[in-house]
This record gives C-alpha cells, structure tokens and sequence, in this order.
C-alpha cells in the first residue's frame, strides 16, 4: 500500500487512469474524487474509478496522503496553490500538466519557493480522447513520467510519488522545470503547432478541396495531432510560451535554410539533410518501438 | 484486355506493383520489363512481375501497345522524350511522376508541345518500402490516380490508361499539370519538408537526446515520412520548386500569424484557428477511411 488516501483533483482521462492503474496495482485504500461537474464525479463512481466522491474541496483534501492535481492545464496552478495551503507539508501534492515552468512560477510567488512536499509531474501519455469514460488502467504503461526535483524537494514525498508512477507501469526520469519545458516544446508542443497550421493552409487556400481530395496517408499521420483537443493546446502553448517561441525560431531556421538551398538547386545538401534526419528518425521509431514491446 | 504487349521501364515498387495488378485483372497479354540493373529484372522475372526481360530499350518497345515510364522522377523527363521518339503516335505512354509540370516543359521544349499520345499520370500511392521485392497487386486500390490532359490529349490513348488504371483498381481524376502540381506541393511536399526539418531541428539542439527520449507516438506518427527515400524526396521538391517555394511561403505566413497571437496572449484566436484545423482534418480523415473501405 503506497497511500491509504489518494485524493484525486479533476476526474478526467488522466486522474481516471491513474486511479484506476493504482487500483489494479493494489497500492491504494481510498480513492476520493473531486471534480467541479457533479457528472463527471457519478461516471467516475459508476465506472469504478473512485471510491468516494466528494464536491467540496476542503473536505475531499482531509487526511490525503497524497493529492493528485489532474485539471486542464489552465486551473492547475491555482488548485495547487489552495491544496498546498491547505494540506499538512507531509503531504505528497503532485500534478499532471503538460508544462511546468508556469507552475513552477506560480508557486514560487505564492510561497516564497516550491513547497518541498509539491512533486510536479508530467506523464506523457495521452489520448486524441478525454474525459473519465476514455480512462483505462494501462494508459500509463510502458510510458514515461518525468518529475521535477530540485534541492529543495522533499525525498519521502518524491519516492511516493515516484512509488506511485512505477505501479502504473510507467517509467520515471527526473529534470528541473525549464529542462522539461524545453524539451516537451520541441518533441511535443511545437509538432502541434506544425500540424495545426499545415491544415489550416490548405483548408484556406482557392486549392483548398483538391489539396484534401488528393492528401494520403502520409498526410492523415502527419496532421493526426491536429485532430488533438484546441482548447487544451492553446492553454499548453500559453503556459510554456516562452520555450515554444525558441522552437519556432529554431524551426523557421531549418524552413529557412532548405529554402535556400532548394533556391540554389542544391539537391546535394539537400538529400544530406534529409538523409540524416531519415537516420535519427528510424532510430527514434525503432527505440520507441522497443520501449512499447518492454515489459517492466 | 486492354494491351496486348504492356511495356514497363523502372521496374520498382510502382512499375511493379502495376504489372502484378493488371495480370491479377487479366487485362494484359505480356508485360515485358526495362530496366537499367539486370539484377532488377532478374528480380522482377522470378516474381511473376514481368514476363520477358529486355535489357535494351529499343527492342523492348518494339510491338508496344502502351509504355509506362515508372523510373525515379529524375530519369522519367528523358526517358519519356526518348520512348515518345521512338514509338508510332498511336502509342499510349504515361509514367508515374510525382510531378508533372516539369516533364511537361521538357516534353514541351523537345516536341514544340506535348505529343498527344502522352497521357502523363500520378498514382497517389507508395510505401516507405521501394524496390520490386515490395511490389504487390494490391497498392493502388482504393488509391487516387491523377491523369493530366489538354485540348490537343489523344481520346484514345487517355481511355485506354484510364481503363488501365481502373483495372489496378484505382479511381481516376483528370486535371492540368499546374494544378496537379500546386495541389500536391500543399498536401504531399510540403509535409515532407516539415517533417524532415523538425526531425533536423531536434538532432541538432543541445537538447536533442532528451528531445527523441521523451517524443511519443504523436511524434512517430507525424514524422513518419521523414523516413521517406532522400534522394527520391530530393527530386521532387527539385521537380517542383517553384510550387513547393510557394507553398513554404504560405506556410510561414500561418505560423507567423500564431507566433504573433502566442506573443500577444490571445488565447482565443488561437483556439478558434485549432478548432477549425481539427475540424477539416477529422473530416478528411472520415473521407479517407471512408475511400479506403470502399469497393470499386
């Protein structure tokens, strides 16, 4: 038993999963459930997700051993500020938002710092489906949840929350913030961008039902994250907006730079570029590949 | 059936492919194959794809009823010049380019206009794989071929590679080689430059080993083209410069508009610009699950 009560904030497809792999671990007693919609709190309860619902925060948070911020991006930062003030510093508080930097940010002008016992999450994991109906036991397994540490950080609370990741079958690695945040802008945020934008063109230009009608498969993969939730994205793009800039800097470089080769005729360093990114691609697939295939 | 003696130069993944699905819809008497490598035809004879090899072009094309140029983009322009020389005009010859509006002007150039009996066509179909080991009868089914016509196009030689490709099981659209060239620079070459510079901008940044490490399966999917053949990529965007600038051109516009709204904090632009995009991408991915399930 890792925690007797696991207080789960915002019942959705990631609080759900969570809960319900801590359940299948058997690492949990209680699980409670907070949500601000009375529905999503009965679907979690028929679904057997949570054992307990309860609508008033304050009463939900009462003798936690560990208390799980799974809201949309956008009220993270605020639920964490009110759990951390009301919880007792022994109490692991862990979230599981896409960027932490604001977050980090919100803590810090709220405390002073980031309180020892706030070990701030992100399991990359996800679903183009949200909401506690898609929430299933496994959606974290073989996947990796980075934490962030810093000196400060509570070592009993951060094993727990580790404990907790590892019996959803999930990997764990640990970085500071800003590192996370640059390196989920580039893998993750700015794909999306990219995406988003790709069809958006052709859905505006005068070729726009041809360009759809002759599009393939390729393109349907490509443009698979654009069918990914706006709302939620446009709240990730703002929280890490600074780190998602540089991406797209550091991309527009690259459009830049093909342009103007391709402007020279220079198939040559064309086909080099394309051939080494080809390389670091198939070795990306096949890594990933292995990794799904792994048992831990 | 439709030709009596089917020759095919470039006998790879599409002259393959289409040799095997024609014998399987027993619409051609012998399909003699072309090809530069002796071990291709080689190859292709033990794989029931060609049955007679001819090494010489000339003695291939003698008795031809229809010639399919299936080479790399980059032989197809002087291959097709030479075919078109050498064959009575009652002939049909067509190829598999995946641009047009240069083969058009080097047609254009050598002949004073394009000869009538050129009937040039894009299969909008492939694989990561290439080569004749990967042929198979099926890959054009259900896929879109683009046939490309004028005023001065032969009737009959158009019908007969019409019918030709209906026998593959594909579905025929008809359009100018401008337009086919800015519709595919928008929904096909374009992407590939995305992918292939994003998967460059992550190999080379500081932060580039952690970047791969936390990428999931929303980064597989969207640079999965980046594991296209270079050189084969290199070509076309070569053979189509001037639409694929044009379209890059566009594309930068979009994500100048986002970078703008980011750096603004408007949230809700940016939402109603991604709700849009979600929109036309769900549905064209409905259409194409649709097209893929349908029976011809």
């Amino acid at each position: 038993m890792i925690f007797n009560r696991l207080v789960v904030l915002g019942v959705g497809l990631m609080g759900g999963s969570l809960a319900l792999a801590l359940k299948k671990a058997g690492v949990v007693g209680t699980v409670v459930g907070w949500s601000r919609r009375q529905s999503t709190l009965d679907s979690a309860l028929n679904k057997g997700v949570i054992d307990l619902a309860e609508p008033d925060l304050e009463t939900a948070l009462r003798g936690a051993d560990c208390v799980v911020v799974a809201t949309p991006t956008i009220l993270a930062e605020s639920l964490l500020v009110k759990v951390l003030e009301f919880v007792p510093s022994s109490v692991a508080v862990t979230d599981v938002a896409s960027v932490k930097g604001n977050i980090v940010n919100a803590l810090s002008e709220h405390f002073g710092k980031v309180p020892s016992n706030a070990i701030l999450g992100h399991p990359i994991a996800g679903s183009e489906q949200s909401g506690v109906a898609a929430a299933k036991d496994d959606l974290f397994q073989n996947h990796r949840v980075i934490l962030i540490s810093d000196a400060d950080t509570d070592s009993r609370a951060l094993e727990q929350v580790r404990s907790m990741w590892v019996a959803a079958e999930a990997e764990v690695f640990e970085m500071s913030a800003p590192e996370h945040d640059r390196v989920l802008a580039l893998s993750s945020h700015l794909p999306h961008i990219l995406a988003y934008a790709l069809v958006t063109q052709l859905s505006s230009g005068t070729d726009s039902a041809d360009a759809f009608k002759f599009a393939a498969g390729g393109f349907r993969d490509f443009t698979r994250i654009a069918s990914s939730d706006p709302r939620m994205w446009r709240e990730i793009l703002l929280a890490n907006k600074e780190q998602v800039s540089a991406s797209l800097d550091g991309f527009e470089q690259q459009l830049k730079k093909i342009r103007s080769l391709l402007h020279n005729n220079d198939g040559e360093s064309i086909e080099v570029i394309f051939t080494e990114a080809k390389g670091a691609r198939d070795e990306f697939a096949e890594q990933l590949a292995l990794r799904s295939k792994k048992k831990w």
